[in-house]
């Protein structure tokens, strides 16, 4: 029967613990998150909804077709102009998610014949942009400049090294200015997902890019998500505008997917301009985050010290993890569990984050929560 | 230098007339649109720009988070299920984009040792699909239902045969009865984009698959555009629940992906709910296409009879078609314009598209214009 062997991988997944399930949350919910991606508390601002609002009222519900037919409005340009002008790059082009820019940014600038290197450790979404590309894909150990140099150097043609700025998992930072260092030594290009860096890293927010002194250069490409910092749904791909107008003429996800929504361009249009204006939203979700840090470790737990907003914690099983998540649920904080396949290294661990609106007390209790139901 | 190479790629599109450039648009655009995929003119109307404005301040500018962390709301649980009930089928999930949907449908059920039977015409996500899948894919010739059978015959082992149902470029439709017939025949599962079918054909806009009796079956997936005729942004996956449960637990652009932002969730589900209280949306915009093909052919024109709300005109070269394109555009119309590499044939076309609100004087204009230009 069609679908059958479905069933035996659902066995299979119950026996090992790993089922996951939608759990569907209340617009009220009383929970105290530090699961979501909304690093400076700007999903819910009312300059950001409204104008989420206000631009499906001007624009519509959806942006009607691909960007290259109907599917461009003044307002994604204005969005582009911006972005790219915050984060220190020449152009950008907005896409429907940072998945969908991801795909396009690897496939794009890996055309047959070329090598891509890629951090072990990378997002599921840069992996399937390898697996995509015609290029061929090396995939290097996690954070690991001379393993990229390496692979440089043995091979003759056009060469891109991808990597996430900061990695999703455990909150670590990428050696940047290594990774461009080695890049220009062989003359490769420097592909970066910048998901977990903008709004939060950098200057006012403006990014692991900014900060690592490589925005704008001709060599670099950074892809960002609308979904987290700036409280939206998109993503975007910045660099030379050479590279956008090859965006533009070849990337899949680009030419055959419907434009971002205009309540989405609107809103993370507010959120960037909210971020201009008031940059300190960026230190205190670093400050929050070294604190969360800082006090989980002394009393005991396993945690990475974060580079960015992620704080990652260890838990000794998948079942443990589930359970510790479930009880800081059932005690009022909501908190991100990641097992496998979602780990790399299948080390399964809770994923906390920090946000920028939250207060001392909020981080207090959250801590409390988290070591007081502890495995 | 990095991306050198990309200078190269520009100057041979530019000598080949292949330059594809974004053309944003005003809010307030005097142009007559027979361009965007807005089929039942749902996107403008004020029950749906309402409805995202509501969700933008309910529930915030975006979800915040993957589907299985902070991203699922109770309107995506609501969205889903009137949206499964709708088309006939028992379950549903969202996600940010059909491209998105269509990637996880085909990569999720197309396991290592499976055979994809791929129909030639399909859209590039449907492709991008096959590529990512671990599953071998066999490409079969357009709409070709012994070919399909002849391939899933040669095949010991899970099978999916994947089209999409309308095709995008020239408005046909697939032999939906034969394919799900031959699938059968073989145990194979049966995974149709209906992209362009959902609110168009079938009873009250019901979709492809419930006009041919396929909806709700256990070996039947479709999946949906939320942006094109429920004039939002997003996809979904359509199919029975072990099917949507499978996919929570696997696929990869679902798990790794935000939430479709709520602001589109709501606009979808307002559309939805108007199209289930005006049924005759869905006949009008077959009319219209109808009506369209009908004028032009009569005028001399070379056009594909439509199946759906698409109207594919060939063109005799890509700068005809290009210059076509343009031409209706000066005189007061908008179409599109398909040329390589975006059809598969090579042919390039312009590709007219209907709406069920367009009133006989702007179809009247529309033909005058398209006819009066044409190369």
């Amino acid at each position: 029967m069609a679908f059958g062997w479905i069933d035996e991988q659902a066995t299979a997944r119950r026996r090992a613990g790993l089922v996951r399930t939608l759990r569907p949350r209340p617009a009220d919910s009383p929970l105290l998150d530090l699961a979501g991606n909304d690093y400076l508390g700007l999903a819910r601002h009312p300059e950001v909804t409204e104008a989420a609002a206000a631009a499906a009222r001007t624009w519509g519900g959806g942006s009607t077709g691909s960007r290259l037919v109907t599917g461009t409005t003044d307002l994604h340009t204005e969005l582009e102009r911006e972005l790219a002008a915050f984060c220190g790059f020449e152009a950008a082009l907005v896409f429907s998610s940072g998945y969908a820019a991801n795909l396009a940014a690897v496939t794009a600038l890996a055309p047959h014949g070329s090598l891509i290197v890629s951090d072990a450790g990378n997002h599921a979404s840069l992996i399937d942009g390898c697996r995509l590309a015609r290029g061929t894909t090396q995939v290097v150990p996690h954070a690991d400049a001379d393993a990229v140099r390496k692979a440089l150097g043995a091979h003759d043609g056009p060469a891109v090294v991808v990597s996430d700025t900061v990695f999703s998992v455990d909150g670590d930072a990428a050696p940047l200015a290594e990774l461009a260092r080695a890049c220009r030594e062989h003359g490769a290009g420097l592909v970066v997902d910048d998901a977990h860096g903008l709004g939060v890293l950098g200057d006012g927010g403006r990014g692991a890019p900014y900060a690592a002194g490589l925005a704008g250069a001709a060599d670099v490409v950074a892809t960002v998500t609308l979904s987290k910092s700036l409280g939206s749904q998109g993503g975007a791909v910045l660099g030379p505008a050479r590279v956008v107008d090859h965006l533009v003429n070849t990337a899949r996800t680009f030419i055959f997917d419907t434009g971002l929504a205009p309540a989405a361009a609107g809103a993370a249009l507010a959120a960037l301009r909210l971020l201009r204006r008031e940059p300190h939203r960026a230190a205190r979700v670093r400050e929050a985050a070294a604190g969360l840090h800082a006090r989980l470790t002394a009393a005991g737990l396993e945690a990475v010290r974060p580079d960015a907003a992620v704080v990652s914690v260890r838990a000794p099983s998948p079942e443990a993890a589930v359970g510790w998540a479930a009880a800081c649920r059932a005690a009022g904080v909501a908190v991100g569990c990641f097992r496998p396949p979602s780990v790399p290294d299948g080390v399964s661990r809770l994923r906390l984050t920090a946000r920028a609106d939250l207060t001392r007390e909020q981080l207090d209790r959250a801590v409390r929560v988290i070591v007081g139901v502890r495995p």
